[in-house]
């Protein structure tokens, strides 16, 4: 039996898109004399589709999807995801489903039993859960469909769930496992899901094939890397990351094994290409080319241009030089040589008189105050009006640079240096940022070496450095670490050996900052644990704060 | 046997100031020879926690506050919510608990079975469900704890539930029925969760004290209005709406009902005093007493104005009148006037200078383009700034006075009158402030009558009206009520007679607006669908865009 795999990259609520993608991907699969084909978790209407399944028009979008689908499937089996109606009044309306469809109809039906409810996911809220298994019989194959997360609880270990449905479908004695999967991107991720794919074909004994989707929707990540693995827990085949792509395999021969293709995985290399692909498919899902950010010499504006350039090309890059009387010499100058290094436009325009002008107005209402955030606000502020005007002007979406350490801790303009609709690099620390500008240096200069070098600064004031109200960035960033992706308390970190009054102030800051982060656009995510959907904060919060 | 209910206001993670506020109502009520208090659910923690709930040091804070509130059990028994931990190591780490001390120590703990997972409510990502019910022997009566959401599936009729915790405990035999609340305010809840008690102690034939929150946690807010009802059906008593308030029953004369305490209810009175609570509570539970807003004349700024000056007290609040070349002579005398019948301080700034300056740096860049939204943009935007310069400068939170209509077509502008901390009246509609602002001057005026007559304009080209761009609003917000209210399809929406180009027009730029409602400051909910955690739309959604 042969069967092909297709790593797609799908629209949210896109259906004919969705559709003429899989159908083109079928045609090939037959071309090639394929059995069957797989498609990902919910391919029909992309995931995650959140509140639109509650929408009963999106649905009976999805089942006309199905339906087309079906009328296909002659000559091959088509596997493919899609919500479908719990007929049964109590529980959800809903099922996460995988349809099997062979000689012009829907032979069968398989619901996902584990539905993730916890970061980003929220499955619990539109789904009810399987409770039966069904192997599918085919060309005297017994085949187990299994949705994403059924095949995380191995032997019911994951503390999570109190079911196993490949164990159940044990007696049933299946041949092989189909997973369909829409698993976000962390720069851990293909990792773990390498691991628990292994560990799934060794304990059952037979091979699977893991369909993952490859693409973005808004601020989730998916990085592809379908896996093929044999049942001595070889990796038969693992497919590209973040791309599209679409192959098929003599059965006999994964049963048989004794291949392993892993890729290299390199942190900084996913997380990039990770961005690249968030930043193109944010553009592309939405109907945009072009994109703008203001370029202030220093390093997160610096790598978030690199980023835009590779995922757009430089020429649907458009940079702002925008500088203050704080802003050094080098400021404008290693800015213009980063955009000169990328072949991207420009323009400058100073901002003290718009400044001058602001405070021309605002003058006899602050007489005898001093100089504190709120001019120093004025300034990125001004920034973000003259941003957006060129977005609005000519039709560019503005990206946003701030990166996760001055996000956790607050340490930027709520519509000053916030504004933009995709913050890029809020979910990469700033020592991760610094990396990540010497991984785009690996085949020589991109980011100015001194915008690696030089002490980071906001330049709002004269002489001002991060350094005068942040801790140094490798402690600071070590400290966010320990309590936003390990979720550990104040007591848990002091004892670490972190000094017990930078501590507070830092959790402090964090939780007091919410109201910011509320604003912010859509980050997209790398980690295991990002600012946005995946962390959801009481603003009024007394916790720490 | 004399029952206290405490109707009170928590704060999310303020531990200790909700045990001193508990311990004081234990006071009261020992005082008033109760023997038993019973407080909201979650009353340590406040309620919803989110993802606090994570951190393993914010559950160990809750329990010293249950251990503390045991220790003061004593001549009492006291009933609080709160987490426990989950001892099995499937399922969620947690329950969501009703807790019962008395003679010093914790009794029994009941956790609640239904647990909501839709709109608002995310209680399957933290908790597991309860699966055992044992009615709390007292003083020789026998007591059914249930927690919120476990008296909404009566006798299994809810679609979302397959369990009625009191046909569980009906064997066992319960003299009367407590329920420990955080129901969320609507302008409709009232009356829905009236009919629940009644027909619960319908059913039940016992008595039911309804104990809920009285406050707001940023967005989310509670109006109180607990209930003792009879089990005739009668409402023995309901507390006041959105205050604080403990009161006292003798159990005997509440089974024996015959007494119908219902308060009045009034749409637009619950709607003014939500939100007037909205408001206090978000600046006192941040520690901020002061707001500035800008008035335009227009009737939102000024219905926001009304409403601030009532939650904060009018020297609170600040006004800015920020004209430009295109507001008509009588914004800023509609918008002083208002000042003055408020008794509000104000300053006028004109932002033609300041635009000027803006378009002075553009221009080069701009030449041979029309006037468009940009420039339209970057007038609202000037206002964003000199708002918030004042908003940092003298430590004031702007408030957002952008109306429900303008935030689903996205008629706004991001970060400029999209600005603000908190959108006071973003779940309510065009159509229901000229309502609201009727409401307000009922006894006199308060909003300016040319305010509410004259009509809507954003000024921000020469002779602009809202009417040039959209249909009017009773016809836009009959359309937005049914796709965001009733989550009705376009085809659902134009069977109802309205024209399919219009219908189409609207749920589009809902749909694509998205984008600008990520940006938006916590929205105060005051509908059963607002805009904010209740509505989860993906932003590259191609559906109906």
């Amino acid at each position: 039996m042969k069967i092909a795999i297709a790593q797609l990259n799908f629209h949210i609520g896109n259906f004919e898109g969705n559709l003429q993608k899989m159908l083109q991907a079928v045609e090939e699969a037959k071309a090639k004399q394929a059995d069957l084909i797989c498609f990902s978790e919910l391919s029909t209407c992309g995931y995650p589709p959140r509140d639109f399944l509650e929408f009963d028009d999106f649905i009976e979008l999805a089942e006309q999807t199905i339906a087309k689908l079906a009328d296909a499937a002659q000559g091959i089996a088509i596997v493919a995801g899609s919500p479908s109606r719990n007929p049964v009044v109590e529980g959800k309306d809903l099922y996460n489903s995988a349809y099997f469809m062979a000689d012009g109809e829907v032979k069968q039906v398989q619901h996902k039993a584990l539905l993730p409810t916890y970061d980003i996911f929220d499955e619990y809220r539109y789904f009810e859960p399987a409770n039966e298994f069904q192997v599918v019989e085919y060309k005297g194959k017994r085949i187990a469909l299994t949705v994403c997360e059924d095949i995380w609880n191995i032997g019911n270990e994951n503390p999570l769930y109190t079911i196993c449905p490949l164990d159940e479908m044990q007696a049933q004695n299946p041949d092989f496992i189909l997973n369909l999967s829409a698993s976000p991107f962390s720069y851990k991720q293909a990792e773990t899901r390498t691991k628990i794919v292994q560990t799934n074909v060794k304990r059952y004994g037979i091979p699977m094939f893991y369909v993952n989707h490859a693409g973005a929707q808004t601020e989730i990540i998916f990085d592809g890397g379908s896996l093929v693995a044999s049942p001595s827990g070889d990796i038969f085949d693992e497919l590209p990351y973040f791309k599209e792509d679409v192959r098929v395999y003599e059965l006999d021969a994964v049963t048989k094994g004794g291949q392993n293709k892993l890729q290299a995985r390199n942190k900084m290399q996913l997380i990039h290409d990770g961005l690249v692909t968030g930043i193109r498919d944010y553009f592309g899902k939405l109907g945009f080319k072009k994109a703008i950010l203001g370029l202030s010499g220093g390093i997160d504006s610096a790598v978030t241009a690199v980023l835009a350039c590779r995922a757009l090309g430089p020429e649907n890059v458009h940079a702002l030089l925008l500088p203050s009387q704080f802003s050094s010499d080098h400021s404008v100058d290693d800015a213009r040589q980063l955009a000169e290094n990328l072949g991207m436009t420009y323009d400058i325009i100073a901002i003290k008189n718009i400044y001058d002008s602001f405070m021309g107005e605002l003058g006899p209402h602050f007489e005898g105050l001093p100089f504190n955030i709120a001019e120093e606000n004025i300034q990125a502020r001004s920034r973000g009006v003259l941003l957006m005007a060129y977005s609005n002007k000519f039709g560019n979406i503005l990206l946003n640079t701030s990166n996760k350490s001055e996000m956790a801790v607050g340490y930027g303009t709520l519509y000053g240096d916030m504004c933009g609709g995709l913050s890029v690099i809020g979910d990469v620390y700033k020592t991760e940022v610094f990396e990540l500008a010497r991984y785009m240096n690996k085949d020589g200069e991109v980011v100015p070496e001194n915008t690696i070098t030089k002490p980071p600064s906001a330049e709002l004031r004269p002489n001002q450095k991060d350094s005068d109200s942040l801790p140094d960035y490798d402690i600071l960033d070590e400290i966010l670490f320990h309590y936003i992706e390990k979720r550990e308390g104040p007591q848990d970190i002091i004892e670490m050996g972190y000094d017990e009054k930078l501590v507070r102030r830092i959790l402090r800051l964090v939780n007091i900052n919410e109201f910011k982060r509320h604003q912010t656009a859509p980050v997209l995510r790398i980690s295991p644990k990002a600012f946005g959907m995946g962390r959801r904060m009481p603003i009024v919060g007394k916790y720490l704060a």
